[in-house]
């Protein structure tokens, strides 16, 4: 244990509370400390990236929605009727909407981030899903939308995304960083049955026929990746090396997380899980990254909706550790100070 | 289904999201609109009672803290300087601190609600732990604060406790509601190591065999409860009587839960569980009362911090059903609905 980590620990085992009691907000607390290196933290101008692309594969009926789906959820958003929406205003995050490759054009003075690096990925049943060339457009735009959030003051950033078809992408990214065997990865997305779910499986056994394996994370992106998902992984990968905090959301924004901390383990540190999905290949990806979600609620909705409701015990964590008396100046007996205390 | 809760359901599933993807939101935000009786539901005036309270039973060495940390405790609530005075804090939410019964007197003029069934419970080893009279004057206080509460505008109200030695009571409550056996029903409390649980199980298999065979609730209150679980029991079977929704916190506050659904069983409709505690216990106590709780964050703090850190939940369940677009309103293509679906 580092000084200042045992600092963090001192800190709170001094407040007026059993050791430990508040459990997992106390880890939660003990990050924050860790990733900003301040027993004062604080949480700024939180953050939401909502990137939004198409898939090639969703022509191959890997999904229960059209993907049409995906650009009428864009313009749901910009008219604040979505999930991510009300929670975002609930507790006042930031929203940003960022056209990462949906299909379909949009008009240029509609409000949102437009930097489309194709119109949908390709099929990768016939090739890479994008080229190097828009792999590269993803990083870059990617790193420039976190390095305006934090000039704007943000110290807290969490992803999102929407893009019919990338559970399929998800399962894929999972398959080849964590080495599952696909059933594990491929799970129902929005609502397949039955039928859709070995409809799926049979189409990304497919593609992992045909692409071969694969262990670098650029290579995975590029041949089995989403325009959103990429964006998603390199952005993470930017807060963390600006200092900031990373709210990773479901499933897909977890296979990002897979890719970031593939290229960067250290990145691992900046980030918190909000949840676990329903989508069945949530858990294990977060028993591969280590990772204990804050909360297990079984959502299955992405857009970036766990980490804006798992944002209030962000706030609940940082609350305490300024807030809380310690035992000293409340007055109140600790176990190991009280001469009635237990042996 | 009724025609009511047929409705809800048509509400839920034509907001502009896959079936069912908000999860255990969604269980949460039906049982609110049944609660209501409405499809527009509302907070009103969330409102957190901590009862506080002093046992009998803590000086035969049941718990890792002294007794005089419950009276120290309420003037950190009245200062301000606790877990659940953040909370509160951070999501608006009234709190107010009732003397239950603390074995210290606190001057009458300490911002606290003044109504001592005693100077703490008799030990249940020496008999019953309060007489007939103090827990009529439990029942008759309690209901008459929640009364209060509802005519100052509040539709949602938590209870929260603090009584060293409070998790002996609630363990034993368990044994004689549930019939689990003593050993599962024992737990470390605020942190008793191996020989204090020990010993504690041992206190308290003294008091089964003491008093024997229970079944009647008040009978079990009488002889092995406390004051601020008996208010806390009172308190939720009133706020179910008028209609309104109850936050139920930990291992204490759920072992009084548990005696109000055996007195009212229709009162287990109103109840919202907010987490499920490391206390050992709790788990068991959920089970029986089937119940899947919001947060599983492993507190063990009581205080109703459990209840205070799940309320944005309940305010997201209200705002989602509230704000988000039909897919009509939004023209998002349902699944049932786009050509292109699955079948």
């Amino acid at each position: 244990m580092t000084n200042f980590d045992a600092a963090i620990q001192a800190m709170l085992d001094n407040k007026t509370k059993p050791l430990g009691a508040l459990g997992q907000l106390e880890d939660l607390a003990a990050q924050i400390c860790r990733v900003q290196q301040s027993l004062s933290p604080e949480l700024k101008q939180p953050t939401i990236l909502v990137f939004a692309a198409d898939h090639g594969l969703s022509a191959e009926g890997v999904s229960a929605f059209p993907s049409e789906v995906t650009a009428q959820m864009v313009l749901n958003f910009v008219a604040g009727g979505a999930a991510i929406n009300v929670f975002c205003q609930q507790h006042n995050i930031a929203l940003q909407i960022i056209d990462a490759g949906v299909a379909q054009p949009f008009d240029a003075d509609l409000p949102i981030i437009h930097c489309k690096a194709g119109q949908g990925t390709q099929s990768a049943l016939r090739g890479a899903a994008m080229t190097t060339a828009q792999l590269t457009h993803c990083r870059t735009n990617a790193r420039a939308l976190v390095t305006q959030a934090k000039a704007n003051g943000s110290n807290v950033m969490g992803f999102g995304e929407m893009g019919i078809g990338n559970t399929s992408s998800a399962a894929l990214i999972m398959h080849y960083v964590t080495g599952r065997p696909l059933t594990e990865c491929v799970g129902r997305g929005t609502g397949l049955d039955d039928a859709g779910w070995h409809r799926k499986l049979d189409v990304l056994e497919r593609v992992v026929t045909q692409h071969g394996p694969m262990s670098d994370p650029e290579s995975v992106l590029q041949s089995v990746g989403g325009f959103e998902i990429a964006m998603i992984s390199y952005a993470m990968e930017a807060a963390y090396e600006q200092d900031m905090l990373v709210l990773v959301d479901g499933f897909i924004a977890t296979a990002a997380a897979l890719l970031c901390v593939k290229r960067q383990p250290a990145s691992r540190a900046a980030m918190v899980f909000c949840h676990q999905s329903d989508e069945s290949g949530h858990r294990h990806m977060l028993d591969y990254l280590d990772a204990r979600p804050l909360l297990q609620l079984h959502l299955r909705l992405g857009e970036g909706t766990g980490c804006a409701l798992a944002y209030p015990l962000l706030q609940a964590a940082v609350a305490f550790t300024r807030d809380m008396a310690s035992f000293a100046s409340a007055g109140v007996s600790n176990r190991d100070t009280s001469p009635t205390s237990e042996p």
